[in-house]
């Protein structure tokens, strides 16, 4: 006979633990968010001691042994969890989280956090002032971290494999590694045949000169009509645009205003907004649980990407938004018609600054910082060598020479904030969003009707269903099998390419 | 011979162990700045277990028997601190908290932090809607939370002796009732002279129609005039407006901006940013420590007072201002001179609200509650009655009829956090307000003169002397007698009171 989990003293005892160490975990993405959309600079020193302090404690509560014993005990076959029970998954995430923390020096986890605090800080200045000198320091002591974190994870195929896995729970550097290869494969005759007809369209019906108040009325007025709960959310402008999900019914979006450019804070707003609707998505009752967020980066980012391109970036969307376009940012629209705004919305133009690239070559950009985080972790390349090894790749990827670092190496806060292994999730996360675009096509008819139609709650129904509701119940390899019946194939997202840029651009 | 305390490793654990705990407080004190700034409403049920899960934490770092023993052997005559030196004040301050928590259970703390957190988000709610049925749920649980916390710290003179140390540390509740009640008969003969002659002077000067982004223009201007570091402070509107400190480079100053009354917002922003300049004085290699903040509430509101009503409402700083309020307000103040502009700043007027209140009523707002509170906590009132005892006394102090709960038992957020004890501090800082203002007037002249010509940087320094440098170094009472040559004595606020209104009233 099983236990009954809800009355169980460990499970319940579990459960206990876990919200205090979720609530510390929230606390610290407060800090963070507020550290940079409201705090004054002067703020950083003590900012830095802040986050070290609650991360530290965190991962003191994660590692504890009392909460070990009691992951021991449920998960050992006479706890008699259901299989594929709700309660065996959550055990099974708790004992995967523990284990990693336990791997991992309470000490060190503290340094790597105040160590990304400060480059991060460090970085937001070398960048506005580009100035890689002075945060080469940080950045060195960043990969120090991380190669000692690493180290926690010995033996392993790759160094850069546990990592990735920080992100990418289960997903072996090799697998990425072939997946994204054959990607990038596929992207190159696309980015050639672009190439040819570089001038086929042209995007300056998003360029001109847009007031930061007027785009940001547009953006409130446009994230209003996603399927996002009413005062459960803000939009707040920073450097680096992310989301972060503070509670169940606090979700924070950023964005950057750019003043003659309005598709930045368009498309990198709809993208926070789908990372958003992902985190409401996770049920109240798993929030403060093991698996009371979302399953992965990629997965995330499959969640984000969709809302920007997929629906952001299609006819019908832009057809639906002009109206509102024309409102709020005036005359400079009224000449507009939705295929020419479509158009721009569209224009494949490689670029130096992977945050504003097109849905095409924006997975060269990824493959450039992939191929670069393996070589700094499996010892080929030096931090000091980095800005160099950048400039060759993007001449080579992008066919473009980089002026000076903040085009370069400086444009991310990911290695500022300690974060490799994260970017190559960006693709995988692409592959992800279509493979899911068609699923969700094969279950709900025509995708591109529904969107103009405005049925925007029946496709986000739809991925509650299959992802969000789901929390961290699956791994991603399983979530995959579920959600997009297979595992990851570049394929889905080439052929989308192909046909949308090939119609677009005449090849 | 002493021993070295900056390489004793006592020593030096105590401080490494007490920044944690402070890392935790600051934490916890953005959360709250966040909930009252900034956090979408549908968050108040998680942020409520994130700010108890942190009150937890730093309440069992708080009372861990390894940092109690460090602390005894510290404060142990073996360990020979030097008397009166920093180090034994450390020390002493860090038994001294330590004490204090320990006799209160952990989970006690918590279900007050999370009670408090809930509280504020229901009577924000009740106050909005004046509903105080749907609040009197949390201020019993709250009342009642802070009479098991008071018994904690039995045997006691007063039940709410325990309370008011909280804020005052060593004050008894028998010399805070004293020192009051000396204050509250000194100001009834000034009140009844002032009420014969209510139409001497009138404020229409600050009354008309003013945009919000007008007058947030203006405040930011005047806070930036003030003595206050650049770039290491921010303005937020809230509701209830108050000031709080993340770090040594991050002050959060919040007002409200109300459209048909300048004075509001002018006034209670002078007022916040004392606080801050207070809190940004004491210096950041105490921060992290055991006297790394202000020493008191008393103090604490001694310095908003004084920046509030010695400075900000005398006639040369108005004097000065008026140029910033013609250009940020236009046309409503051409025909405002610095006179017109003086008197309508100091009309004294019995009204509902106490934030809202002049300097000489405000006084009788502080009386009406503190004696509330004590009836609640020597068990003479009940919660259920407070709506009527507040309507009754404020007829008999005031002479007003209460017209709903939002203008009376409800306007304020102190007892929905379960803050019992805070408020005789406002009318104890008025005291000492007024002894520094003589002491400072004392050892640098006529003050008037001083802000005539702008040297309000001179009277920080002073203050930093005297006051912020220590940070709570000194008890109380001890700074007192340092600061203002002598115990806290009403009769230098009346002496002012008396001569200013005296001279504004014509009596």
């Amino acid at each position: 006979m099983n236990r009954r989990p809800s009355i169980d003293p460990d499970y319940q005892a579990l459960l206990e633990r876990w919200g205090e160490i979720s609530d510390l975990g929230r606390a610290r993405a407060l800090l963070a968010w507020d550290e940079r959309t409201m705090m004054p600079a002067s703020g950083a020193e003590g900012r830095a001691s802040q986050i070290a302090t609650l991360a530290r404690i965190r991962h003191e509560r994660l590692t504890d042994d009392g909460l070990w014993e009691i992951v021991e005990r449920l998960s050992s076959a006479d706890a008699g969890l259901e299989p594929d029970s709700l309660e065996e998954a959550v055990v099974q995430a708790a004992r995967r989280e523990c284990e990693r923390a336990r791997r991992v020096p309470t000490d060190l986890r503290g340094e790597m956090a105040a160590a990304a605090s400060r480059g991060e800080s460090a970085w937001a200045r070398a960048r506005a002032e580009d100035d890689l000198p002075s945060f080469l320091p940080h950045l060195e002591r960043n990969i120090e971290l991380r190669r000692e974190f690493g180290a926690c994870f010995a033996p392993y195929e790759h160094p850069y494999d546990p990592l990735l896995d920080e992100f990418e729970p289960g997903m072996p550097t090799a697998l990425a590694r072939e997946t994204l290869q054959r990607l990038r494969a596929g992207l190159v005759p696309i980015v050639e045949a672009v190439a040819e007809r570089s001038d086929a369209i042209d995007d300056s019906a998003l360029r001109g000169r847009f007031e930061v108040a007027d785009q940001k009325r547009l953006l409130t007025g446009l994230i209003r009509r996603l399927p996002l709960r009413e005062g459960a959310w803000r939009l707040d402008p920073t450097d680096h645009p992310f989301a972060t999900s503070i509670s169940d019914g606090d979700v924070r979006l950023t964005t950057r205003y750019e003043p003659e450019d309005l598709s930045f804070a368009l498309f990198s707003g709809l993208h926070e907004a789908g990372h958003g609707i992902y985190e409401a998505g996770v049920p109240a009752e798993l929030r403060r649980g093991p698996i009371g967020h979302p399953t992965s980066l990629a997965f995330h980012e499959s969640q984000s990407r969709l809302w920007e391109n997929w629906v952001g970036r299609s006819l019908p969307y832009l057809k639906g938004i002009l109206p509102l376009l024309r409102e709020e940012l005036g005359v400079q629209f009224d000449a507009v018609d939705a295929e020419g705004l479509y158009r721009a919305a569209n224009v494949v133009r490689p670029s130096l600054i992977r945050v504003e690239a097109d849905e095409v070559t924006y997975n060269l950009h990824i493959a450039l910082r992939f191929e670069l985080e393996l070589a700094l972790f499996d010892g080929a390349l030096e931090a000091a060598d980095l800005a160099e090894a950048w400039r060759e790749r993007t001449r080579e990827y992008l066919g473009l020479d980089v002026p000076d670092d903040a085009h370069g190496v400086l444009q991310d806060v990911h290695w500022a904030a300690g974060a490799f292994g994260y970017f190559p999730t960006y693709s995988l996360g692409n592959i992800i969003a279509a493979q899911l675009w068609e699923a969700a096509a094969e279950d709900l008819g025509d995708l591109d009707e529904m969107i103009g139609r405005g049925e925007l709650e029946t496709l986000r129904e739809w991925l509650g269903e299959r992802i969000h509701r789901h929390g961290a119940r699956y791994m991603p390899a399983e979530l995959a099998e579920r959600a997009l019946g297979g595992p990851l194939d570049p394929e889905a997202l080439l052929r989308r390419l192909r046909g949308k840029y090939g119609e677009l651009y005449g090849f």
